[in-house]
């Protein structure tokens, strides 16, 4: 098992350090009034892993010279969708979680109207922030083509998302098999962890370049494995260590990994799965080496 | 005043058989699982005017032989937003609203946890359609560039929306003048109003062309002429006419321009708004029959 080496956890300090500057850069663009604002601040900016606009990073650097701007603006795009659908997840009429990163939710804080509408506008802040000129500062222009991929991409991964959202509310308290199980994630997490990656790969490499179902296949599989982990953790971490929390799936029965085949199973799975996406990797040799540092971090990670 | 002669009618009408037809297409297109999926055909098809569409199409008809396809993807992605915020908006922690366009709202049918996920699937899906060829079936193809002016027009005005929802919100219950009640729905129901016509207006005319700020101006007044004659119908008409709760905005002490300047007053400033929005279709001439009809449609409207 991979354990989380320095150089690892400084490729994605960098990049969080990188995408929370980016964040706060593109929520001070928007003139929302309050208490909106805050509530959009609270759930963008209360911590997280950011690992979806890191993998997005790691992605474009495969290839030098890229049309930064654009990356950054999808990096903050798809952690804007993500915070969206935690602020929404964490409803009362969904997981009614009252804790979420060690911080009282958003509707805990702010009421649930506007956490709704917190959630509501941080979808189209995305959409927005992808067609805008953010960070553009060398007025390079947008090649509206790739731009259009991105939000391509983007909103089919957002639907996808609340596909699996349903998916998995149909499946609480039902058993439910791998194939069944690997729907719900590949839905609910793996599209827009994917989706991220995809949008970097579309902004510098172009369309029939074989690098691009490389970091698809890399994408499904580290989606999948991200998930698996996830669901090991809810049972191996404390609440304190996890920052929202724990053993909820198996109160709520929701189908895991760990219930369905095992904790060393599930966990022997997800190292089978980040097998699989460092073949996919392989394709890149040296040039992955951000890439190859996040997936080590999220296979190692405890929280 | 206005009234609805034949030909007004005949006008939307026919936009509205056009738009219903589109939009079981667009969510024919989708792979949704069950119950979401029947949810959000309940808060698409149990009716509406859709008078947002049809002002897009109208909008575009004012030149000929223009890429009809990308036209109505505008269409049906600027009503999946509105549909959207509708199912969000009765939500319980919001409105509270059981009954619309005379049907039992979206959370009273699927419970709130597939209400909210219906209304967010919405939102994403607008933008999936925007990007995708649907209708596209001469392969004409995208310009991207046009796509990508859609996406921030349609982006920028569901921000809004949620900026206007919350400045609503703010104001129940309190005394607010003239200023801040248009700022409210300029934002409320303004922006995706005059959405709908610059997402026509951009597919077929060129940025500097002389139709662009006409259109906007004829969108910003017809917009606001709407929201004053839903305040004004809110009053005078009956909940069965209406199809939703009337005198709603009453009860829960509501900004309204009747309340604000009587209701004969109210009545003088729609019809004053409506001669600012013709005088911007003026430029057009003749070209402009389709959005004339429909503006006087929406004036003399009952419901």
């Amino acid at each position: 098992m991979s354990s989380i080496s320095p150089v690892n956890a400084d490729v994605l300090k960098q990049a969080q350090q990188r995408i929370q500057q980016d964040l706060l850069t593109a929520l001070a663009a928007f003139s929302i009034p309050e208490p909106l604002k805050a509530a959009v601040h609270h759930a963008v900016m209360l911590g997280g892993k950011r690992v979806r606009p890191a993998l997005c990073y790691a992605t474009a650097s495969l290839k030098p010279n890229h049309n930064f701007a654009a990356v950054r603006r999808a990096a903050v795009a798809v952690e804007l969708i993500h915070c969206y659908s935690l602020a929404h997840d964490d409803l009362p009429c969904m997981d009614n979680d009252l804790l979420r990163r060690g911080q009282p939710t958003c509707h805990v804080v702010f009421g649930e109207d506007t956490a709704l509408l917190a959630g509501d506008i941080l979808q189209s802040m995305a959409f927005e922030i992808l067609g805008s000129r953010l960070f553009d500062d060398q007025a390079q222009g947008t090649d509206a083509a790739i731009v259009l991929k991105q939000m391509q991409i983007l909103a089919t991964a957002s639907s996808k998302m609340v596909c699996g959202q349903v998916l998995d509310l149909q499946a609480e308290g039902k058993q439910v098999d791998q194939t069944e199980l690997e729907n719900i994630h590949r839905n609910k997490t793996g599209a827009l962890i994917q989706a991220a990656i995809m949008m970097g790969a579309v902004t510098v490499f172009t369309g029939t370049d074989p690098a691009i179902p490389k970091l698809r296949q890399f994408g499904q599989t580290i989606g999948l494995a991200f998930q698996v982990q996830d669901d090991i953790l809810d049972i191996t971490a404390s609440t304190e260590t996890l920052g929202k929390t724990a053993g909820k799936d198996e109160q709520v029965q929701k189908s895991t990994y760990p219930a369905l085949m095992g904790l060393e199973k599930a966990q022997a799975y997800a190292q089978n799965l980040h097998d699989q996406a460092f073949e996919a990797l392989a394709y890149f040799g040296d040039q992955a080496q951000e890439l190859t540092a996040i997936s080590h971090f999220l296979l190692a990670r405890k929280s």
